[in-house]
């Protein structure tokens, strides 16, 4: 018997709490066939409540610091605000959705980050993803909606990166459905030329994908971003997509990572 | 074969956002044997929040008036704040608790409040608890944790209170399993004198209560709460209890409506 399908999304906060970007994500979201979760972030819109608040935004190398107060907002933005409003408007188009941390049902365990140089505080490093609780709903057809929050399994609830998180969670599956995990990101994929929006690369292979780095086409974000889609790979997963968020209809425009 | 029991407990917000009081309630809840629910409310912490937001606090006779601002700060706050640190700390307890509202998974719809004489907002009467998936849930282990929200089915959410919340969800139930309804409050449970916790009145029939608010020993607050009772008990819950949070390891306390 093949395994079932399913398509694990990520998208961005951007995309999530602009209200507009957000009904058409979830237009499009709404036509994928099967089962399907979504992975969403939510990074701007903690950022203007922390300000709302007089609580201070800290980055260190583009990642933010989680101090208390700043763990009360992202669990009020992301877990609260921005998941209920995607889940009331996934209902509303008839999708099971169900929303969830990292924390409910234990879906996915993680380890506070240890202090190096930097102290990041309340920030997990996901070390166990529970894909046998996530398939159980996803076969009564649910439709997991996950913000980027895990917990420690100690009563912390820890800040998490929801790339990594989408990554673990489709990773996790792979021991139960045929796994593509697509990372939508503002860009139609990745680019040759980073200023022109035609010049995708429709497939990248781990040989394509040392020379490009070599060559310097692929830099910045992109390197771990890349890294991850191959370690899914690496892991069971069958295919990883990074393309525009606008081309969840189409998921055969983007970059395939294979 | 006789239907398996279950405990649906509703405990105030004043209890769960004390870390302290919180901790305790949880240590009882992880008492009870068997399948169980949490429902919590969370007023006073939306009314903080919303004051260093610099969002009005605007309630008449004691219900809360939510506009898109108040509406924002409940979300974050109940569905968020509240309801994920119940979970993380579930969670720590091994117990394998599911943070959810009235849209995850379509349990709780409501109707917005109509407009009459006074516009209460983004406030929801709940008008369908989907029982069947909630105990296809627990049957899986899992014991959901309700936050007081719910949505409209066209994409809102709704600000609804946890009582009612709590009955709706024990009357779905009362299909399913041999449903026990425990609203935790205050005092030790309905009191022949309100300022003396030893008198609890021990068990209250129809025909007991008819004659207590005939006496004017049951007033106020109490008899929505009695009404709401026995509306549960004509739906098919078997027992409501009126008791103290602390008394959740000792059910045989407290008033019991029958």
């Amino acid at each position: 018997m093949s395994m079932e399908k399913i398509t694990v999304v990520k998208v961005g906060g951007k995309i999530v709490e602009d209200e507009q970007s957000l009904n058409q994500l979830l237009t499009d979201f709404n036509k994928i066939e099967g089962n399907k979760i979504l992975v969403h972030g939510g990074g701007r819109s903690a950022t203007k409540l922390a300000e709302r608040l007089g609580v201070e935004t800290k980055m260190v190398d583009g990642r933010r610091i989680t101090d208390d107060a700043m763990l009360e907002v992202v669990t009020m933005v992301y877990g609260g605000l921005v998941n209920k409003r995607i889940v009331a408007a996934l209902q509303a188009r008839s999708v099971n959705a169900l929303g969830m941390t990292g924390a409910d049902m234990n879906i996915l365990l993680s380890d506070k980050r240890p202090v190096k140089t930097v102290d990041y505080g309340w920030v997990g490093d996901v070390k166990q993803a529970n894909g046998g609780a996530l398939a159980k709903l996803i076969n009564e057809g649910v439709v997991p909606v996950i913000a980027p929050l895990t917990h420690d399994g100690m009563g912390h609830i820890l800040n998490t990166n929801a790339d990594t998180m989408a990554g673990e969670t489709a990773k996790a599956l792979a021991e139960h459905f045929e796994v593509t995990l697509v990372y939508c990101f503002e860009k139609e994929g990745v680019l040759r030329d980073e200023n022109d929006d035609n010049s995708v690369i429709p497939e990248i292979t781990r040989e394509l994908y040392a020379s490009l780095k070599e060559d310097g086409i692929v830099v910045g974000g992109m390197i771990p971003k890349l890294d991850n889609s191959f370690a899914t790979l690496d892991a069971g997963v069958k295919e990883v997509i990074i393309t525009k968020a606008s081309n969840l209809c189409d998921l055969t425009r983007g970059t395939h990572v294979k």
